[in-house]
């Protein structure tokens, strides 16, 4: 059994845009709902697309359509699980407010807490690689989203610079096919290598630093991408440019973290342009996800001086909102290209 | 006390991009905090033009800056309040899950129960225009996001099409300028139109189809609209580009409601790119913020003769998300254009 003939025959009948990923989003839908309308809400496609696909999921005897549902039959059931990886999407939508929230305390707790007790080890920030990074709930909160929108199980997952340790969330709770850090720092990159190792997790790390190229096998090896880049426009660039050119081609999704705080809505609008143009859609745009923790450093940072009264923040006062950006296109990103770290900064930044 | 001269001595000696929006958003934070800190977190601001506008206000008398922390004085304080009507913005994230999610519960009660006694006598939705509706939850999430934003206080509000009622939840917490409602149900504009008599309300109601163009002044006079249109790309541009041309210019927000249950990411592409375009930045995009209650006349629709099981569904599983977009440019939107309403309907669409 294979994908694209189905993608092919829905495609025809309908006469509507559709992609490997729209299909996998129906087929995930069908392991852990019967009830059509369920379905619908559960796959986040077209009506017209998700009756059509079941129609020729019939046809090819993948499913039974019965009075009281749609029940996956169980050969089918066992190729899509065993043979494909797929499985039933889990839910962290926040109880509290209808689900428009993500609550990271619904994943299981023993991972939250082995999560929480390796993230106490963590090297320190270091002003050197701008590395102020985001409060373990966020991680846990970033992980649980990704987790939640079918970008981790299963999935080849490139991490573009892991100061906020979400390699070490995926690898403990998140299943997936294999995941790829690139990071600048050396402790960092011990740290990772020496939990990857103690937990046989399949986890890689390479030391490299982001203004040079990605290894040409990177390029288009990878489901998703995670990162989150310094502020200028140039380190965007550099950071979700190249993710975006190690992402495999249509469906693949990646996520990175925007903040107010050094980027206007103006460079905001620049980003999102760039994003559109690569064939990318915007499927999440989430203020103040994250929360960072106060670095150490802050006294020597270009906030400090812009501030005019000098006390140290007491609480958390630097966030970063969630984007996902989701691939309709091959696109090209950043392949090649050398940056000067000096452009990593900017004139809105102040936080090295 | 004005603020232009403001903007432009910030915008002088930053040299960086910002409109009176940014400085307002400053201004509203000086007026519900003292650290600076937390002064830049609830400005939502780039570091250096908070400092700045802080600087200038420093030099021109309108605030205190001391050792422990920076203080409007009760002039500035006054002003701000009386004549500009600015106040803090109120705060409704969710407390759950770390404020990722809103939560309309943390609306004042009072305002709550009389919003769900009025939508309790609302007209049901009928077929005719496209209605089905958001839960009444979702109308308060929707209405309490925007009041956050500081989108709807002392502001001038467009709704085009009002089948939701956040008219009703605005008028009643939110305390707008003045609400505009245009709808084209004849039983919709009665309703809002007794309500807002007998309420005393700053709220006008115009039937009026949204296939032809607004008043010629409504163009330019409007600080936000709201509204939900239909999924086609041609009712995307009737609704939403018409709240554009509605909008006064930078600085000034549009929300409107974007489901995927027929609206492929596909076409979420284009309606980006077509915000990008008109110089609109994308604030938030909160996937699945609204559910919608289930509509009596589901039998009569496309997405019943396309369900592979015909039973009608038991709970909400039509949903759509939220977005946001602010003004950086001035706008075109649609000023003249005719549409059409068969265009309102494509191939994606199914509950019609």
């Amino acid at each position: 059994m294979r994908m694209e003939p189905i993608v092919e025959r829905v495609a025809e009948r309908t006469g509507l845009p559709l992609n490997a990923r729209t299909v996998e989003r129906v087929l995930r839908a069908l392991l852990g709902h019967h009830d059509f309308w369920e379905i619908v809400d559960a796959a986040d496609e077209v009506v017209p697309i998700v009756a059509e696909t079941i129609r020729v999921l019939d046809e090819q005897g993948w499913l039974r359509v019965e009075p009281h549902g749609i029940f996956l039959r169980e050969s089918a059931r066992e190729t899509l699980e065993r043979e494909w990886g797929l499985r039933p999407l889990p839910d962290f939508r926040c109880l509290a407010c209808e689900g428009r929230g993500i609550d990271p305390l619904r994943l299981p707790s023993e991972g939250i807490e082995t999560f929480m007790a390796i993230q106490a080890e963590r090297p320190r920030a270091i002003i050197d690689y701008d590395q102020g990074y985001i409060t373990p709930e966020s991680t846990l909160a970033r992980f649980a989203f990704a987790f939640m929108r079918g970008d981790i199980q299963g999935r080849r997952v490139l991490i573009l610079g892991d100061d906020d340790l979400v390699s070490v969330a995926i690898c403990l709770m998140g299943a997936p096919q294999e995941v790829v850090v690139v990071e600048i720092d050396r402790r960092l990159v011990e740290f990772l290598e020496y939990w990857a190792n103690q937990m046989r997790w399949p986890l890689t790390v390479h030391q490299l630093d982001l203004s040079q190229p990605l290894p040409v096998s990177f390029l288009r090896a990878f489901d998703t991408f995670l990162t989150d880049p310094p502020e200028s426009i140039a380190a965007f660039r550099a950071f979700v440019g190249r993710g975006l050119a190690a992402l495999r081609g249509p469906g693949s999704a990646g996520y990175f973290g925007l903040t107010r705080r050094e980027a206007s809505l103006f460079k905001w609008h620049q980003v999102q342009r760039y994003l559109i143009e690569q064939g990318a859609v915007l499927t999440d745009v989430v203020q103040n996800f994250h929360a960072y923790v106060n670095w150490d450093y802050a006294p020597k940072t270009r906030a400090w001086r812009l501030a005019p009264v000098k006390s140290l923040p007491d609480k958390p006062w630097y966030r970063s909102s969630l984007y996902r950006i989701e691939l309709l296109t091959e696109v090209v990103g950043e392949v090649d290209t050398v940056f000067d770290v000096h452009t990593f900064n900017d004139a809105e930044a102040s936080t090295t």
